[in-house]
């Protein structure tokens, strides 16, 4: 027993800079958890040896098995797989490693042999070619797991941002906005920030127009769509702000004054979550039976291999999955 | 002559917190420039008296005679009109000052008599009510000296923002979008930060779409409007970059890679701003023969006369016009 806990690790995309980012982060931890490494040995040695790390690996097909004593643990994920690894050039052999060692992180987590699941950048063109039909990490988790619903939460700069809408044309976005999606997407934040240890989560609503569409005066979106929402989160005991104008709440929410903001489109909630935090800011998904977080970027084929690549947001990632485990412990 | 430039201010409206906030300002200012408040006497005496400022003033109607040994002199506007001063309360008399005072500053920075004007804030709804067909100052301004094209400049937190389109609804965004209204934003940009000295100023131009659109999967305008207006740009030997992802460019902006950013729509262009300098965040009207910045707020009636108001947006206005001022005479 060890009073440490487990965070499992995903090698992403074994030619991106997935594991570069992974070994850095360890290295630079402050060993206030024991890391758990899924991918493949000879991927995590492949890194060590280029860049001279001087970590040591040992392999495990069980969690009970982890002993930091011994180095750092790797789960085996497809150990008959040989991969000829060559940073920046994606092969379908490393997405199906890549996909595989997230389904195995995901039961892991699942069974509770691990207390999060932190994962690095997958290549969303190699799994389709690998034969996986999801857009990328987060509807494959929701697959595994069978949850329904899920959102994408922003941390970053001391904020959380959830979106209502994600990765769609900005012409799409107002019919991709629903008084349920919206309502769901409040109640999801809610039920995730109270499991995260938040006893009364307070969540604020951004408007679409500007100046909150001044009662109408330009766009009406607040009224017929966003403020039923409200009030059926109002009526499900959510404490619940807005609907406030997008260019004034996010000042707010680094000011403490609430836990969460609802954010239409993707970069109304992206924009202060960069602007404060460009290469810390991380992805958590709320609604799954797991706590899962990645850093907030891709693969970068364009640097993997030259011992460039800032681990910051993978940092960062693997804290706030820490202090999601903790915080929810304290529930 | 003195060296220090002269700034008119006009008072906005009398029941709202424009003359305090110009007074506070006056009184906290670095002496750095000679103050005109344009407006009546009468309305700056009532709130120095009121919250026991100390100030003295002194009426002029023709700018040689400002000298700062008198006092603070205050451009008389409407001098028959006497208004019946009741803070927060507005009145058809005082939108007229506010009004008029706008076109007497306007009309005597467009002589040079002063090197810039500062605006209070006006209420929309009293100046339509005086006989004023004009939705703000903006279009006021315009109007006097006969400006046909201008633009907004946020500017905050280190940036400069200038919106292709401002008070719209949400849904006709992309339908106010055009490669001219583009193109005609950021040609004022070039020719106004020249004119405020910047040799060869360096515009960077956000998209519309989540990612940029990512070569067209979310979203087709970066392609069709966006591109076509930076190129005619790029063929007007303006220095311009992008199209960047709304969420990256104004981390660059802010660490200097670029003097403007050009952004779609109102909360594309505020969130930044006003989460990087919420209260401190000033307007400057681009394209205007004179130099004219702003507040970021209101005539916030609930407050005024309750001598609890900020005058950080108006202060940072004044240093702004002041910068603009001094840069503009390096050019």
């Amino acid at each position: 027993m060890t009073a440490k806990p487990i965070i499992g690790m995903t090698v992403g995309d074994p030619a991106g800079i997935g594991p570069e980012i992974i070994l850095k982060s360890v290295l630079e931890s402050e060993n206030d958890f024991i890391p758990l490494l899924i991918g493949q040995k000879q991927v995590f040695q492949f890194y060590n040896d280029l860049y001279g790390l001087g970590l040591s690996f040992y392999s495990v097909s069980d969690c009970p098995q982890v002993n930091e004593a011994e180095g750092l643990a790797v789960y085996e994920i497809l150990p008959h797989t040989k991969l000829h690894l060559s940073p920046g050039i994606p092969h379908i052999d490393g997405a199906r490693v890549a996909m595989e060692a997230v389904r195995t992180g995901t039961e892991l987590a699942c069974e509770s042999h691990i207390s999060a699941l932190v994962t690095a950048p997958i290549y969303k063109k190699g799994i389709n070619q690998g034969g996986y039909n999801f857009n990328g990490h987060t509807d494959f988790l929701a697959h595994i797991t069978g949850t329904e619903k899920y959102a994408m939460m922003l941390v970053g700069g001391g904020i959380n941002v959830v979106l209502v809408t994600i990765h769609i044309p900005f012409t799409d976005i107002i019919a991709n906005l629903s008084v349920n999606k919206i309502f769901e997407t409040i109640q999801i934040t809610h039920s995730s920030l109270k499991r995260f240890g938040i006893k009364n989560p307070r969540i604020a609503v951004c408007a679409l127009n500007p100046h909150a569409g001044e009662q109408g005066i330009m766009g009406d979106e607040e009224q017929t769509i966003i403020q039923p929402a409200v009030e059926l989160a109002r009526n499900a005991d959510i404490t619940i702000t807005g609907i406030f104008p997008a260019d004034t709440i996010f000042w707010d929410a680094v000011h403490d004054k609430c836990d969460a903001v609802i954010a239409m489109y993707h970069d109304q909630g992206l924009i202060p979550v960069k602007v404060l935090a460009f290469d810390t800011g991380v992805n958590v998904t709320l609604g799954l039976p797991i706590i899962r977080t990645s850093p907030d970027h891709g693969t970068a084929f364009n640097i993997a291999g030259k011992n460039c690549a800032s681990c910051a947001s993978f940092k960062q990632a693997l804290r706030v999955a820490l202090k999601l485990i903790r915080e929810g412990k304290n529930d």
